[in-house]
C-alpha cells in the first residue's frame, strides 16, 4: 500500500515533468456539489487528511494544508509524518491560501491546478493574487489524477424520471419558465452545472453523490436549443425517449468540455459563479459577454408548488413519527441499555429506512452525547463512540431522502437528572425556535431581517451560536439549498434573498458550550401567505416537522406566557398530527410528551 | 408682484437665448443638505409649489412637476392655472423623471440644469437616460437664477469656533485621523462638500441653514494640504487665525469651482456620491481616478466621544424635562383651554428656547391631533390648525439644537376617553420601542438586522409603519445623520452599516391609521458595549431620552410580564433622572406619571 509520502513523491515527479512549481488541490467536484464523490477526493488521497474541508498546496519541497477549527485535532494527527504543514484557517496570523500564494510564489512560477474542481468564485481571489505576482496559472491539468493508483471510478448510476404527480410540473413548463427568466436577466444563453438545478429542471433523479439524489450532468440552453450532457451508462432507452420527445438534445457527459469549446453561444451568457467551475468560466469568457447572477433555477426550485407541498406535508409526518418513536426509545432505554452514539444513529437510520419511499439519508446522522453535541458537525465514530448515560444531553440531527421530499430535524433529549444551567439554555433555545416559527413578516423580508428573532433570546444571555439560524431545504434534492437562508450576516458576495411563500427553510437556533453540552432544536418551516392588506402582503411560517420537544428541559418560570402558549400550541399540533398513527401505550406516551405546561 | 405664469414666460425667453429645449429644476443645494436655504428654492420660485420635495421640468410649451403622496392635494392647489402638469410620483403608471426624459426628449435636444444642485447620484439615472437618447445635457447654467427677481441673498452668517471642551477632540487630531482613513480607502485626496462633515472636522458651527448649525463651505484634502473655502463675510479675524495656525489654507467660497478646475489633485480622489454635486463630479472625473465611498468623516463623526456623550446625557435630561412639563400641561389643559396644534407647538418651542445653550430647533415641531397625526411629516398650519380635544390622540415630535447636543423625541398623549383599539395600537408601539431599547446584540449588527425587533409586534397585528425604525442623530449637527440607520430595507445603493458603541440613534416605531390616528414613541438611544467574551462583543442601547410614556394608553393585559418590567424599569429611570428638578406638585405628578403598573 502506498503512503502519503510516496504519493507526494510521485506527485512531485509528475510536477517536474510538466514543469510545475506548485500544485493546488482543493476540495470540490466539477458541479460545485456540497458532498463530493470519492472519485474527486484528490486532496484526501494526496494528504491523508479525511475532513470535509481542506485546501492543499504542494511545492517542490514544502506542502501546506488549510482546514478550519472543526478539524485541527484530526488534521494534526492525520498529517503526522507527511511533511505537510497544517494551516489553521481562521486563527489569527494565519494567511488565507490566496494571501499565502501572493506572498510565497515568485514571478514566473508555474502554479498548476485542476480548473474543473475549482469554483470560479474561489478563483477570483487567487487569480487576483496571481496576476499581481505574474505567476503562470495552469488550470487544465489533473496531476493528482495522473498519479492516483486505483482511483475510484467516476459514478454513472442509472437515472430515473420523476412522474408529474411527484413534481407537480412537467419539464416543458419548467424550460418555458426558465427561458423567460434568462431573457429577463438580459441574457440569450445559459450554462447550468449545478446537478440539483438540472435534476429539478428535467424532473430526473440520480444516485451519483452521497445524500443527494443527483446524476452527473451539464446543461446548455442556447436560445431555443437545450443540450443535456449525461453519462452514457446512465442513459436508458426510456430516458432517451423522454428527453428527445421534448426536443432536448442528449449528448455524452464525457465530451462536454470539447463540445463547449466548439459551440457557438448566443451572448450574453448567463452564469452562476457560485456553482460554475473555473475551467468552464475560462471557456465561456472567450465566447462573449457573461452575465453573472444567481441561477434562475435556484430561485424557481426553491418555491415549492402545491403538489410538492402536499407530498412534503405527508412525508414530514411520517418522518416525524419515526423520529418521535426513536426519541422515546432513547429517552427510556439508552442509559439502561448502555447504547452508544453510533448504535443510536444506526438504529434511527434503520427505522427511517422502513418508511415507504425512502431512498437514503439526506446527510450523515449526527448522534452526539454530552460534550460531543457542542461540535456542530460531529459524526459518531464506529469504534468507541460515547455511551449515552444519565446526567447530560443527547442531540440527534438527521433526515431522509424520500419520494415526496427531503427531511431534516433536530431534537435534544435530557437523559436522567441534568443541572439547571443546561435547562436554562434549553429553554432559551426552545423560545428562540418558537418565536421565529410564529413570526409574521412582510413580503420582501430576508433571512438577514428575521435571524435576530431567534437569536435575540440567546444574545440576551451573552451567548451566540456560530452558524446561521436556518437554510433552505430542497424537494427530493439537497438538504441545504439556496438562495434564501436565515442568517444575520450574509456571505459578502451574496445579497440576501427574500423569503417567499412556498419556500421551505430550517429553523435551528442552538447553544453550544465547548467541552460541556450542545443544544439544538430544528423544525423545517414552510413559508405561507396570511393576508394582503393596504400595508402589504404578510407572510408566516407553518411547521412541517411535528416532533415533541423534551419537556424535562423546560423551565416554565423562565418563559413568558406568550412563549408558553406557543409551546403548548405546537405540542397540541404535534399530538393532533401523530395521534392517528399511535397504538397501545404510545397513545398515553404521546399525550404525556405533548401535554400543556 | 410677478406670477408663476410670468416667471415661466421669463424662463422660456431665457431658454430661447441659450437654445435650451428643456430646463430641469430640482430641489437641492450644492452640499446635499437636508434643509434647503431660501436662496436655493428655485423650483418653488418657478412653480409656486412650496412642498419640500419636487422636481420641475420646463419645456417650450409644457411643464411638469413631480412630487410624492404627502403633497398631492397641496400641489394640485398651488399649481392651479400655472399650466404645470402634476406628476404623482409613486402612483401606478406615472413615470419617474428619468424615464419621462428618456421617453419625451428627442435626439439633439438641449436639456439645461444647474449641476451644482443636482446630486451626482441622482444624475446617474438621468445621465443614463440622456446618453441613450443622445440628448445634450448642459449643467453649468442657472437659468432660474438668471431670471429670479429679488432672489434671497445666499446666506453668509458668522462662523463660531467650538471649544475642545464641547467637541472632545481638536481639529488637528481629526484631520490626522481622516488622513489615515483616506489612505485606508486607497485614495490620495478627498473633496468634502457635506456641510456637516466639514463643521465636524474643523470644530466650527454656522447659521446658514434652518435647523442645522452649519456654514457654507467646501474642503479639499490633497495629500497633506488642506484647503477650506468659506464665505468672506463669514470669516472673522479670530477664525482666520484659528485655521491658519493649523496650516489650513483658507480660500473664498466663491472661487471654489474655478479653483478646483485649476487644482492638481493627487489621484485616486475619494468622493462620497451621496453628498457630492454633479458639477464637482464632472470636474473631478477629468482629473483622475475616483474612489467612491461613504465619506470617512460621516463614519468618524457618527461615533461620539466621551466628552460629547457627557454633554449629550446632560442636555437630553434638560430637553426631556421641558418636554415632560409641556406634555403635562397639554394633557391637563389642552381640551379645557381649546389649545390648537399650532399654539401648542409654539408653546413647546418657547419652553425649549429657555434651556441654556439653546441655538434653535433641530427640525420644525410636529404637533398633530387626531387624524393629522397619521401624516408622518405634518406641520400644523398657522391658521385654523386643529384644536386638541377629548376623544383622540395628540402627537408631538420635536427637538432642539444646543451647545452640547441635538435632540429629538416623540410622545403621543391620550386626551380624555379614547377607544380600546387605539389603546391596543399604543400598547404595541410602546412594546416595540421598549424591546428595541432593551435589545442585546453582537458587534457587527446593522439596523437591517435589528429593525424587526421593533417591527415584529406591529407586524403581528397585520400592520406596518412605512418608514424606518430609527435614524442616526448628530452632535450639534443634523438631526438625521448617517451612516447607520435602523430599517429593514436599506436604500438599494447603500450597504447597511454596523451600529457601533458611541453612535446615537432614534428608536421610533409607530402606528398610522389614515383618517383616524397616529402613534409614535421616540427615544434617542446611545449604543454602548456590555462585555466581550468568547462569543464576541455584546452591545446594547442606553436611552438618552427620559420622558414619561402616557399610561392612559397602556393595556396591561395585552403586555407580557417582560414588557411590563421594561416599561416599569424605564419609568423608574425617568423618575430618577427628572426628580431632582421637580418642585411642588410636580413631584407628585412625576411619581404618578412614572408609577409601576
Amino acid at each position: 500500500m502506498d503512503t502519503v509520502l510516496e504519493r507526494l513523491k510521485a506527485l512531485r515527479k509528475r510536477m517536474d515533468e510538466v514543469q510545475a512549481d506548485y500544485y493546488l488541490c482543493v476540495t470540490g467536484d466539477p458541479h460545485g456539489s456540497e458532498y463530493i464523490a470519492d472519485h474527486y477526493k484528490t486532496r484526501e488521497y494526496l494528504s491523508g487528511f479525511t475532513g470535509s474541508n481542506g485546501t492543499l498546496l504542494v511545492g517542490k519541497k514544502d506542502a501546506y494544508l488549510w482546514t478550519d477549527g472543526r478539524y485541527f485535532v484530526q488534521a494534526e494527527k492525520e498529517l503526522e509524518g507527511s511533511g505537510i504543514k497544517l494551516m489553521r484557517d481562521g486563527d489569527e496570523g494565519v494567511p488565507k491560501p490566496a494571501a499565502f500564494i501572493k506572498e510565497k510564489l515568485k514571478a514566473g512560477d508555474h502554479l498548476h491546478t485542476d480548473g474543473r474542481v475549482l469554483s470560479s468564485g474561489f478563483d477570483m481571489e487567487i487569480a487576483d493574487a496571481i496576476k499581481k505576482k505574474r505567476v503562470m496559472f495552469i488550470t487544465d491539468t489533473d496531476l493528482a489524477g495522473d498519479i492516483w493508483k486505483k482511483r475510484p471510478e467516476d459514478s454513472a448510476r442509472p437515472i430515473r424520471i420523476l412522474p408529474d404527480k411527484l413534481t407537480g410540473r412537467n419539464t416543458e413548463d419548467k424550460i418555458q419558465k426558465l427561458s423567460v427568466k434568462i431573457k429577463d436577466a438580459g441574457a440569450a444563453s445559459h450554462v447550468i452545472t449545478s446537478l440539483e438545478e438540472q435534476m429539478w429542471l428535467f424532473n430526473l433523479r440520480g444516485d451519483d453523490i452521497k445524500c443527494t439524489p443527483v446524476a452527473y450532468s451539464y446543461t446548455v440552453i442556447n436560445g431555443k436549443d437545450v443540450y443535456l450532457y449525461l453519462k452514457k451508462e446512465a442513459i436508458s432507452k426510456k430516458l432517451l425517449t423522454y428527453l428527445e420527445q421534448m426536443e432536448i438534445c442528449v449528448k455524452p457527459y464525457e465530451i462536454f468540455y470539447e463540445d463547449l469549446e466548439r459551440m457557438q453561444l448566443k451572448a450574453p451568457i448567463l452564469i452562476d459563479p457560485s456553482s460554475l467551475n473555473f475551467r468552464i468560466y475560462q471557456i465561456l469568457r472567450m465566447k462573449g459577454k457573461l452575465t453573472e447572477a444567481v441561477g434562475p433555477v435556484t430561485r424557481l426550485k426553491s418555491v415549492k408548488n402545491s403538489i410538492e407541498i402536499k407530498h412534503l406535508k405527508d412525508i414530514y409526518i411520517k418522518d416525524s413519527l419515526v423520529l418521535a418513536r426513536f426519541l422515546r426509545f432513547i429517552k427510556e432505554n439508552a442509559a439502561k441499555k448502555k447504547i452508544n452514539e453510533y448504535e443510536a444513529a444506526l438504529m434511527l437510520d434503520r427505522m427511517r429506512a422502513g418508511i415507504k419511499g425512502f431512498n437514503g439519508l439526506s446527510f450523515p446522522t449526527i448522534s452526539a452525547f454530552g460534550a460531543n453535541a457542542a461540535m456542530m458537525h460531529y459524526e459518531a465514530p464506529k469504534e468507541d463512540s460515547a455511551v449515552i448515560k444519565e446526567g447530560s444531553l443527547y442531540l440527534v440531527d438527521s433526515g431522509g431522502q424520500y419520494d415526496g421530499g427531503t427531511t431534516d430535524a433536530t431534537r435534544t433529549l435530557f437523559i436522567g437528572d441534568v443541572n439547571r444551567k443546561q435547562k436554562r439554555h434549553f429553554t432559551r433555545v426552545v423560545i428562540a425556535m418558537l418565536r421565529l416559527q410564529n413570526a409574521i413578516f412582510l413580503k420582501g423580508c430576508t433571512g438577514e431581517n428575521l435571524d435576530v428573532i431567534a437569536r435575540e433570546p440567546i444574545w440576551q444571555m451573552g451567548m451566540d451560536y456560530k452558524c446561521g439560524t436556518g437554510h433552505g431545504v430542497g424537494y427530493m434534492l439537497g438538504v441545504h439549498e439556496g438562495p434564501a437562508a436565515i442568517r444575520w450576516r450574509m456571505n459578502a458576495k451574496k445579497a440576501a434573498e427574500p423569503i417567499l411563500p412556498g419556500m421551505t427553510l430550517s429553523n435551528e437556533p442552538g447553544v453550544y458550550v465547548a467541552g460541556s453540552h450542545g443544544i439544538r432544536i430544528e423544525n423545517i418551516e414552510l413559508c405561507e401567505e396570511i393576508e394582503t392588506n393596504e400595508d402589504g402582503t404578510f407572510l408566516h411560517f407553518v411547521p412541517l416537522t411535528y416532533v415533541p420537544i423534551d419537556l424535562d428541559g423546560i423551565l416554565k418560570d423562565e418563559m413568558q406566557p406568550a412563549d408558553i402558549e406557543m409551546l403548548n400550541n405546537y405540542h397540541a399540533a404535534v399530538c393532533d398530527k401523530l395521534m392517528p398513527f399511535m397504538e397501545g401505550d404510545d397513545v398515553m406516551w404521546l399525550k404525556e410528551a405533548t401535554k400543556a405546561i
